[in-house]
């Protein structure tokens, strides 16, 4: 089981997509529930923002904030709703996707609800950061992050190039 | 458990995507089947169309059902035969993907043949209607719509934009 | 269950994709791993070859491998390590995609490691010929070779138009 501070040295930023939350007229629970998990795991959050459901506003931010941290989570927009395009900004953005963990992160929440194969959530790589998107509820953010957590101090390892080649699994 | 008449005052077109049956030569035993649970579900079937394994056919199938009904559900044509252009036609309509749906029909199939890891079925929507492929033969696509049914009532409302915003789980 | 020899009068090409074995400083144990598996299925390997990370020399590979074999497995460059490119090489050749056989390589994977999430391999059809991208440790490949290979015959038959068609499962 990794430590406690298995993302230590590790930079993230988090990403809460959400025209309620931007308009301030809903609080963002998820994002600080997020920020308080990776901090918990080690990681330095160096931006936490907020932006509405649009496709124009979040390509450039998935952009700028894959440039600057090695792990970008996003939590919401990743439903049917008409306004949810966080996939899709996300595969616009990446180069190289992880379909496995897009996958992990619905069978948790298949634990929770059977709803949770409704949710369009994608990973994927872009200028060698991990992004991946969550849903926006805090219980489904903070479920799936915890779902995924073990893997990634592994996988950021891996894409920054730490690791001896040991031909992956 | 959703009730009975859970899709009602929801419309679904089936289109039975099959060289055989549009010839005449086979019955089509699939979308009469679907037909029959969607209207137990309480959906209003608005047109029931067969098509042949011609992509030039079912794209603008696809696009023509799409922006009619709220529901579009398609029967044949996810295998490896090399005429089996299904999945490839629907990627070309939908604006956005829900993965989920696909892989919880190849689990459901998984529990009835091991081949049913063979199905390419996608799911997307177009629209904002939401499109399934379903496998070919009528145990297929039967038990795969049955998998996914207790879902569709709460999608369709996502999709239409009726649902009190909780954010998505 | 299939005969042992349930691949006979099939070819095959494997393909292993790294740049420390194709560089001479790493023994490939898993092509000829997963070159024995097929042979003792009745497969004709008709070519392995090695292969640098590099996707201009993998594409043309791939479509070189395509257009004479029934059956490509790739072992290597799944990973998130950033010169892991071998599903974005896969994607770029293959025309439509079975990602069943990418989640059943995941499952199986995931009863041997939870990092099997991490692998990002793709499995599609490019002239008629269906590629599969396997892990890249002999253990991985080898283990995820066996858990397709039951589904193997029968893919190839219905890619081959060999099958009396009874409409997909």
């Amino acid at each position: 089981m990794p430590s406690p501070k298995s993302l230590a040295g590790r930079t993230a930023i988090i990403l809460t997509v959400s025209d309620r939350c931007f308009a301030g007229t809903q609080t963002d629970l998820s994002g600080p529930a997020l920020a308080h998990l990776l901090t918990q795991a080690g990681a330095q959050i160096i931006d936490a923002l907020t932006l509405p459901d649009e496709t124009a506003q979040l390509i450039p931010a998935l952009h700028a904030a894959a440039s600057r941290a090695s792990l970008v989570l996003t939590t919401g927009g990743t439903g049917l709703a008409a306004r949810d395009i966080t996939p899709e900004a996300t595969l616009a953005v990446c180069t190289r996707l992880v379909p496995g963990l897009a996958e992990l992160i619905r069978q948790d929440g298949a634990t929770r609800t059977p709803f949770a194969a409704l949710s369009r959530g994608v990973s994927g790589i872009a200028s060698n950061c991990l992004i991946i998107n969550l849903p926006g509820s805090p219980e489904g953010a903070e479920s799936s992050l915890r779902a995924v957590l073990p893997l990634l101090p592994h996988a950021l390892d891996l894409l920054a190039g730490h690791t001896a080649h040991t031909r992956e699994r």
